[in-house]
């Protein structure tokens, strides 16, 4: 065991326009290995997307090195003008989110993709926009937005001033596209379960508590129905716990489902979760006072010189 | 920030019968920092006890290496024929326990237990008693029993055949008298304040809680007057929060309070907390179906490759 130093630890997500030829694949993991303090923790490709989801950690010059190598590789490897895929795209790396864990701001990770992302157009001359926590204007904040049109209408959205990139040239790179890079808040997948079989009551709950129909700011929802359990489920995208924190979301899927003399079974979390998320639950309804995350067992040994 | 491998965790508190001699006790923790994998967490030194403690982290190898260090240096500069301090005192080193943290379980920490007993026992001809998790018979479990009569009774106690060491001579060490090494889960310091001035609440509340007058297995408590504020406090020793999470106690205070029409403004964790102790508070008021500490993201960085 070797725990040394302050851990500064961001999360990268880089998503590239492959899925379907492993080699490829392979040589984009083998360029992130090669920055020796990156964590590669998880490779998921989809054929019918035709893109590969990286997951990788590292402090800010392990991410800018192995991200660079991987803007090498993919460039070389992916073309745009060939690639068929069900999932919007920009560009051979379409999206390259940097997320802080511990030690880290979202301030550094702002940092972080404004530098990766002028190093990019610089080296490669491929068009890149910031979104999310390092946009540089509110129309440019969401995902979303910046991809539509996808490859195919870059050369013109690049010309309306309106989408001119934040690095590099008004015009795509012929073969990688463009690509989008920037910080955001790490997500979970959150789902709570209802004790009934009605769907169309998880469907109201998901409505309530979700922003795009008037719920909480950093909350997606929608409701599901578990089949096999024969119980309906509000299934919950978490964008930012720190704004809007699992408690809260639980307490008023709770008192939602009352309202409907429903019983909330149980909750879970999909997938991976900050430690942090955890311990605010933890404070909140042990109503701890001045409690603080250096307070952590583990996080003062890892601290420790 | 360099965290290779898997963690495997386990920390340790030595107490040493020096808390006078500035020196002794740089050369004990000088000592236990020779032990290149260790990490000195907190060193305490009091002086009416003439007594420090030392708390440390590491896998086994490198706890193993740092204690036989420090029982070299604890034997050759501590004399217990002439220590006087208020603390209960059996030897130089006088009491060892290993603590799970990370990646190792209880059974992990009894072996380590054994295995430095038997070293200590077999280098320095220091008679040996294990303790709690790693007792050999019932009546050994508890440290006050084990050490009752202290240093000065001891060449007498070791003569009885319920109190053999459970490693090397059954005759004190000149000097160093006898030394208690065990296992054990983290203590977790833990307060519930009162919405209420009125100290003969928060000292019921205390003796519904505690084993010692019927309550929990693994809680100690009692009633103490926080004079600023005003408020009455339920101050509590948390001795295996796996057995005895703290949102059941939490919740028992809280219905304990009620009947005195008294409500919980608030508690407090003092000093370290396991992680884990406040996962598993998100997991119950969550209603967490099928959660692992598995899916942390900060564990599963550091656990990755």
């Amino acid at each position: 065991m070797v725990l040394v130093g302050v851990a500064r630890l961001i999360e990268s997500v880089p998503n590239i326009s492959e899925g379907r030829r492993p080699e490829v694949v392979d040589a984009a993991v083998a360029a992130l290995r090669s920055s020796p303090g990156l964590r590669v923790l998880d490779v998921q490709s989809d054929a019918d997307h035709n893109r590969s989801v990286l997951t990788v950690a590292g402090d800010e010059e392990a991410l800018r090195i192995g991200l660079l190598a991987l803007f090498a590789v993919a460039s070389e490897r992916i073309d745009l003008r060939t690639h068929q895929g069900e999932h919007p795209r920009l560009g051979a790396v379409d999206v390259v989110p940097f997320i802080p864990i511990e030690g880290a701001t979202m301030a550094d990770c702002v940092a972080l993709a404004r530098r990766v992302g002028q190093e990019v157009a610089e080296r490669h001359g491929i068009p890149v926009f910031l979104y999310e926590e390092a946009a540089t204007a509110p129309h440019r904040r969401n995902l979303e937005d910046i991809r539509r049109g996808q490859f195919e209408g870059l050369a013109d959205k690049l010309k309306d001033p309106a989408w001119s990139p934040d690095f590099g040239p008004a015009a795509p790179h012929p073969s990688a596209g463009a690509t989008v890079v920037g910080a955001r808040m790490p997500l979970i997948a959150y789902n709570i379960n209802l004790g009934t079989a009605d769907l169309d009551v998880a469907r109201k709950i998901a409505r309530a508590i979700r922003h795009s129909s008037g719920g909480y700011r950093h909350v997606k929802a929608m409701g599901v129905m578990l089949e096999e359990r024969r119980l309906a489920q509000v299934s919950i995208n978490m964008t930012d716990f720190k704004r809007t924190p699992l408690h809260r979301v639980f307490e008023t899927v709770r008192a939602e489902a009352e309202r409907y003399g429903v019983h909330v079974v149980g909750s879970e979390v999909v997938g991976l979760v900050p430690s942090e998320a955890l311990f605010d639950v933890a404070e909140h309804y042990l109503r701890l006072e001045s409690f603080s995350p250096a307070q952590v067992l583990e996080r003062k040994i890892r601290d420790s010189e």
